[in-house]
């Protein structure tokens, strides 16, 4: 029997099948320093337990875009090790705040297949969640990607697609217990700008820009346990290339929004995302946001935006698609979230 | 209105304003590990915390440098994001160690200003102090910088330069209460001299060296939520070269000083330093110290000694200034600071 | 007096000499993520603290390796400053586990001495014990390495070979107090396979490949105080390349066996180990082992397997040696350990 993982193919899942994946992990101090050294965050509540606990919450929580690598990445050997391409997200709500001290796990429920017409591959729509050491569910979000078959001769499954909701409502969010805004410190977060300040249609240019090493992608990679040979292996691509892996870019684009987004504190939906093209070393990341919704929450002082952020290797600001309605050349991200902001 | 923060330029700097600087920072246990895998730290009250409490500190503080870093990573937005260049320190002093658990902000009052004789730029004094949880303060320090005016048609202001010394007195250094080296223990310290074997007019060669990468600058600059673009952006100067924060030559040069100065524990004062000349990715970092100056303090068993650190890329030791009476162009850094020293 | 260290030369060592070595280090969770960040390592018992205590420990331990590598890296001053070549290890054993907030310091005994035939260098046998602030002994292992002369015409001491044993037995073994696999989550760890599903004379190819940065050895070398210039002076060696640190390799190679080998959790003993090639940035690490024993232990459901660990990079999978008996030019680590997994 051999002893190494191959992954699965696309005739390895069945609708309704629950995956378990491996290597729980208890989360401390250091990952919060990795992720501030990896991304420029700034964002004062997950910077100060002191900025944290003004706010109504016990201590300042992981950054959310690491819980959420961190419960991704035990999803790749069990569903993206013989992905083609991760094709979509939808449904991505964060339940509960991670903390020091909190151990994360996750499972998938496979919701989706649908052969592709080629017969040599099919997409495998499914509902990740993850959870905390007492069982409460901390990050929940649906995903598809493309899958290669190994048996091109096995049976195409029954098509089933997700009605999946392309943007979640503002009564879907789920906002963290205690979330008080009213006695926010706009100073110390480092923006004037509150919900009523921001406009539907308004774009902001975020003006920032990093350049990406192979050593801190790798780094940022491993450190969600992320094992996708593409992103570490030289040897792995004919062109010598590593992929960077997407949720680099996501991290990266949300930290650089923070010049403009500052009080745009929590993420907590995630209505879609795509990774419009491949991002390499040496590529330099600028973003830019456009506002695309508003909404009152129930918790005292909260507001929500809803924001399309999007990432690019050098573009110039607000150009997202060319005439033939494809993604230009030089974006790296298209991400459509919620994020509360005070009123 | 625009929501990107385009920093201040010399006219928007008045004498005796305060500016309270954003996004407070708890430190934990990954600031600190994160420290010791960027520089070759190795000064034993700061790796451990059985040592720390062998000299009466309740644990082992977070680097002297780091909580410069952190207060100094502040103030980039509001003092220099516009800064033609940093031009000098003055006045620092070390208060009150920083540990894990503790929340840092900053905020700097204007304490000098001087238009350039050119009318575009001027020269923004500042005294910036770091504050814990408790509101103590815990770094003091003034520096200066030359700043662009944005309108030229602004007004000069009128000229008014601080009063600074050019070096602290020893009784202007603050111990930190219950310091007390009687006890101190040489072996696990890793070097045997003490106070009285260091002879003022003394260089000491420190021998080992580091080449700069590109990532690990950048990790450190993050981590401490420095945003200055030059230092990320190789889009950003004209010669694709990203700048490095002189903060990580300051941290990577006292490190590689342990090497003949391993009991310099902690540093309680910085009368001055010039980054001499631009740090590059490819540079290989070598330094020297002078000592300066000796003196005794309260503290049982503490002495102080007043130390030059020079910092070159490559250069001979002992060499920092050229006929012309500049530095050369070999030398990165020329820093003059206090440190504790068992006597 | 200079004060900075020039090393230790073989003159300087005698038999029975006890050496105790500089800068005690305390651990946090600092150190465990950055171990992960550096390592793609998935071993699930030092990842979750939940997964440890399910298993008996009272949370996750420090990587083995870890602490194999912050014992050996303060050795180095004071062993390995001068050495030409480091020869071998023996008797490796793991006694105790290291957990977060414990300090280590160790010291090194000399038990042999061979002076070379050509009276320039000689070799030096070593006995290092890590300790842990109560004084309990956590690691205990035996190197030697080629040690340069100052002095060649120092008389030759007298040949003193140390009696060492080539592979520990099974009962030299320490198990950790407490550990019981009986309730052992063979699904939270990643893989099926226990103890019984391993043949002596198994092979493993565990597929995935790691490319290395420079930044990223350097930051894992330093965060271990291991100080040889070798690893971090691009201007000490005349082919400018910076030597990575074996350490650096060994725990790449172990993390990146996890995909065959999820379930040998715990290394406690280690054989043997050579470092057969430099390995340099750019490489691409693979690895594959085999299984040279098995072995039963009095703790409840675990047992023991003795690995060979290979490290190459690039080589084909499963060869060792060329026709001469000498290591292939491709490989770079040949590693003898005992792992504990569950029965």
């Amino acid at each position: 029997m051999a002893k190494t993982n191959p992954g699965r193919f696309f005739e390895d899942y069945s609708i309704g099948q629950v995956i378990d994946h491996a290597v729980p992990r208890t989360v401390s101090g250091g990952e919060r320093a990795l992720y501030h050294a990896l991304y420029p965050a700034r964002h004062a509540l997950y910077s100060s337990d002191e900025f944290a606990r003004s706010v109504g919450l016990p201590a300042s929580p992981l950054d959310d875009l690491a819980a959420f690598h961190i419960v991704f990445g035990k999803t790749v050997p069990d569903v993206s090790l013989n992905a083609v391409a991760n094709l979509g997200y939808a449904e991505g709500r964060w339940l509960k705040p991670v903390y020091a001290g909190d151990t994360l796990r996750s499972s998938s429920e496979v919701i989706g297949l649908k052969q592709n017409s080629n017969g040599k591959s099919g997409v495998v729509y499914v509902r990740t969640r993850g959870t905390n050491q007492r069982g409460e569910i901390v990050l929940d979000y649906c995903r598809w990607v493309m899958v290669r078959k190994k048996n091109i001769d096995a049976p195409a499954p029954e098509t089933v697609l997700p009605d999946l909701k392309t943007v979640l409502a503002p009564e879907d969010l789920v906002i963290p217990e205690g979330l008080d805004f009213t006695n926010y410190d706009f100073t110390l977060a480092g923006e004037p700008h509150r919900w009523g300040d921001y406009e539907i249609g308004e774009q902001i240019d975020h003006v920032d820009g990093v350049t990406i090493e192979e050593a801190e992608h790798m780094l940022a990679t491993r450190l969600w346990q992320n094992t996708a040979k593409v992103h570490f292996d030289a040897t792995f691509r004919e062109d010598g290339k590593r992929l960077i892996y997407g949720g680099h870019v996501i991290s990266m684009a949300r930290a650089l929004s923070f010049n403009g987004l500052a009080n745009a504190q929590m993420i907590v939906g995630l209505n879609g995302g795509a990774h419009a093209n491949p991002c390499f070393a040496g590529d330099t990341i600028k973003v830019w946001s456009e506002v695309l919704d508003r909404a009152e929450t129930a918790a005292p002082g909260v507001g929500a935006l809803r924001l399309r952020l999007v990432a690019t290797k050098g573009g110039a600001p607000f150009a997202l698609k060319g005439e033939d309605g494809k993604y230009r050349p030089e974006v790296l991200l298209d991400l459509d979230y919620w994020a509360l902001i005070p009123r």
